[in-house]
């Protein structure tokens, strides 16, 4: 038996969960951020950023009766002992900062942030622990105007994004409506504890008509479920009559915004918790008509209760609506991209005080998948042309190549590694790997005929899967041409604009 | 005495050494690190993104013969029970990407890469435990091309920031030139235990030149320094000849670069190593002149050594050398606002394989604070126009004009507050603060007479400090101006037309 030997050298890995990110993936999220953020600030919400790290109880994420943290997020202790954690959203920093400044802060308040956040939950496939969101909310702003704009805010980025009306909705539901529905048939309100869990569970019911469908969710709201692996979900325990309701609630979809108020106060208008919110969606209603937000780009949905019981009053979802071939060929559809809502107490938890809020997120990360796969991201990426290195007493020579196709605007680099003539294949290769649409070669011939060789790699590439007599292919290189020394940026150049019109 | 009761609200507050970060200065950071980046990806760099958190030992961060951490770090468990922690800095996580993807690289592997980096160290003003850094790194680059271009990218990099020739100056050394005066007065080589001390001890002497002048240096050099508080320092023990000798070395700058790799020659050519730190010494400086960066821009200082013992070859700074005014009106310098590289070990202690690197980091917080205070930054900012809301009933016409405003390419925005008449001091007091150039009123006249009312804040203002009685400003609002409603995109475009020229 061998004695086990610490090894001396770390293994090069990253935590699960987590993932390093190139230069194609990181140009296309930066792309759709920037787009994203003019949005928000045509609409007048401004940049904040907050630390990556808080105190576990200003998130909201200490155990009862303690500061120690609860499961789900990356904590420790600082160095004078309290426990800090990394945020898990841009939602619980808002309310903090809120909370700190008070008045100082323009009241409505109205931010936007854009930023990793970082949860310790089970990764899956595109499911990381670190992940961007996008945030935009109005603090403060008591108008259904601030909720009308959120609405506009979602399309509009979608639309940026060159996602055309028709290909995403924005679904809009309001809680108080469905606590309308639970008032009429007799479920306790929330501030009961047995009530505030029947109506909790009524609310995780709902939110998985998707996977369920009504069956499923019918017995949710009822006597309980057993899934395939035999565990039981306990029901809300609603009579059948009751149950016809809510399901009559949740299916009052479908209808334009105007009938879908309609129905809803037949179905909640006798409660006056119900009216209010029904009265918003019609106030939220005319604002979206003004806007020009037709139909078929924002609907009233009442299916739409989202997980987080934080939510106040209207809640928001937009989805894609087509669908997408996934990695293994298969179509499936995209669904939620953003999400938010009005909450009125995330504040209340520092000062007592509830003060009004209205926002949502978008999920860059799923937005950027979807929309590769749907083949709306911009074409091959296109790297520096490459000045090779033969002569390694010439540096100067090569720099000043590199120089002047600088100086042009042209994007060049100059082959750093071990250069020489014995390592031109090396060469051409890491040429190759950079994506170089053209590569500079001057040797001992060149200098001495006042010329440098330009290799056309695009051309090259396209000859290469023609031509199958390798012999012939070297022979002929017809992918590569001399020109005078002079004249290097010009037939750079010129190359470079004929890979450009043939892109188009 | 009272029992004390633990609250149940946490008190809304960061933990310290961080900040919140507003609007004006993530603006100004923003433009600042998009010109930067420019710099980077036209001289061939690639964008790269690693995680917050990586492995206490791929850090190299981590107690010897254990995976412990050690201090400064944010480090913490995993749920797999693994040391994970915040970096400290961007370099290590390359050289752990270096390590991890190996040859499916291209190399020369060129990356650069921005974000926030965690230190638990001891916070103070302007120093903060989470902050920004901007790397740029050539991996598998032999080439003192490389070097070269590290000078070049950091002069072009803080040109584009708006910092003329002779404001800033590129610092270059060569720590082999070090080592090779070393060698010629005998002090053994790194590898030997006692040597290694007694070479870090002289490197560590030169760094404090700055801070200790000539005669504290020859004190660090020779039997040691005790401070003005007491504690002693223990030197490295160097005779009075050998103390001249490396002050002869340290202060062989001031002349051009061929003039001091010629005293250097003097100095130090008698050591191999020191010989091949000249060669490249001189092939840099070749280079630069190529490049048309002369003494103004880049200079060699045989003073520069760079705390950071990884160092091996070529070290960089690049410094201001314009003094600023700071908050409590003293004169002083900025230093330093870049610095790096050499080092060829950093990967070796995954693979153990030794791969030349080289590179450096732009302090993008402290060139903000010094561009600040100099007044290279942009004018006020300028804010929505606000729409007010006075007839609460008619938030559809209100939303309208937002509308019209913001389909003109003009920032604008709803008060989403509580509005009506009752609000109109809190609604102006809402755009003031935002910054509002323009804020536009309707109430009943208004709509009666199909008008809308302009206020011109900036008029407002300037008129608010000339007038002095308060009754006749009342009485006139000259700033305010009625125009008939469908001109109101018009008219304010005017009005905002008017304030760019003013500030022309």
């Amino acid at each position: 038996m061998s004695k086990k030997k610490k090894s001396a050298r770390p293994k090069p890995r990253i935590p699960r969960g987590f993932r390093d990110i190139w230069s194609n993936d990181i140009a296309a999220r930066s792309r759709m951020i920037e787009r994203i953020c003019d949005v928000y600030r045509r609409y007048g919400f401004l940049p904040l950023e907050t630390p990556a790290l808080e105190y576990v109880d200003a998130l909201g994420k200490h155990l009862p009766e303690s500061d120690t943290p609860s499961g789900g997020i990356f904590a420790l202790r600082d160095d004078d002992e309290q426990w800090i954690a990394l945020r898990y959203d841009l939602t619980a920093p808002l309310a903090r900062v809120v909370a700190q400044y008070g008045q100082e802060l323009p009241r409505p308040f109205r931010r936007f942030q854009v930023g990793p956040v970082w949860r310790m939950e089970k990764p899956g496939p595109g499911r990381f622990r670190e992940f961007y969101q996008c945030d935009f909310d109005s603090v403060a702003a008591t108008s259904p105007a601030a909720d009308a704009e959120v609405c506009a805010v979602l399309a509009e980025c979608l639309e940026a994004l060159g996602i055309p009306a028709g290909d995403y909705v924005v679904r809009v539901n309001n809680r108080k409506v469905l606590n309308g529905v639970l008032d009429v048939i007799g479920i306790a309100a929330d501030d009961e504890d047995a009530g505030g869990i029947q109506r909790l569970r009524v609310l995780r019911a709902i939110d998985k008509l998707d996977r369920l469908e009504e069956d499923g969710v019918r017995l949710l709201l009822g006597t309980g479920r057993k899934d395939e692996s035999g565990d039981f979900t306990v029901g809300a325990g609603l009579s059948s009559e009751q149950i016809d309701i809510v399901m009559g609630y949740v299916g009052a979809g479908g209808a334009d915004r105007a009938g879908v108020c309609r129905s809803l106060r037949e179905l909640a208008g006798g409660s006056e918790d119900g009216l209010a919110g029904i009265r918003e969606l019609e106030i939220i209603g005319e604002l979206l008509d003004v806007m020009g937000l037709d139909e078929r780009k924002v609907i009233f949905d009442p299916s739409v209760v989202r997980g987080l019981d934080y939510y106040t009053g209207p809640v928001f979802e937009a989805e894609l609506t087509f669908n997408i071939t996934d990695e293994k060929g298969n179509q499936r559809s995209v669904g939620s991209v953003a999400g938010g809502g009005r909450y009125d107490d995330l504040i209340k938890r520092f000062t007592g005080q509830a003060v009004p809020a209205t926002g949502a997120s978008i999920g860059v990360d799923r937005l950027l998948a979807a929309l590769a796969m749907r083949g709306l991201q911009s074409s091959a990426p296109v790297g520096p042309v490459v000045v090779t290195v033969m002569e390694t007493e010439r540096l100067g020579d090569y720099q000043q190549m590199v120089q002047e196709l600088r100086a042009a605007g042209i994007v060049a680099e100059l082959y750093l590694g071990k250069g020489g003539y014995g390592a031109t294949k090396k060469q051409m290769k890491y040429a190759d790997q950079r994506s170089a649409p053209v590569v500079v070669i001057a040797g001992g011939d060149e200098f001495a005929a006042g010329e440098v060789t330009l290799k056309d790699m695009r051309k090259g590439a396209e000859l290469a899967e023609e031509i199958t007599d390798r012999e012939e292919w070297r022979k002929g290189q017809p992918a590569q041409v001399s020109v005078p020394r002079v004249e290097l940026v010009a037939k750079v150049r010129e190359i470079l604009q004929a890979h450009s019109t043939e892109a188009q």
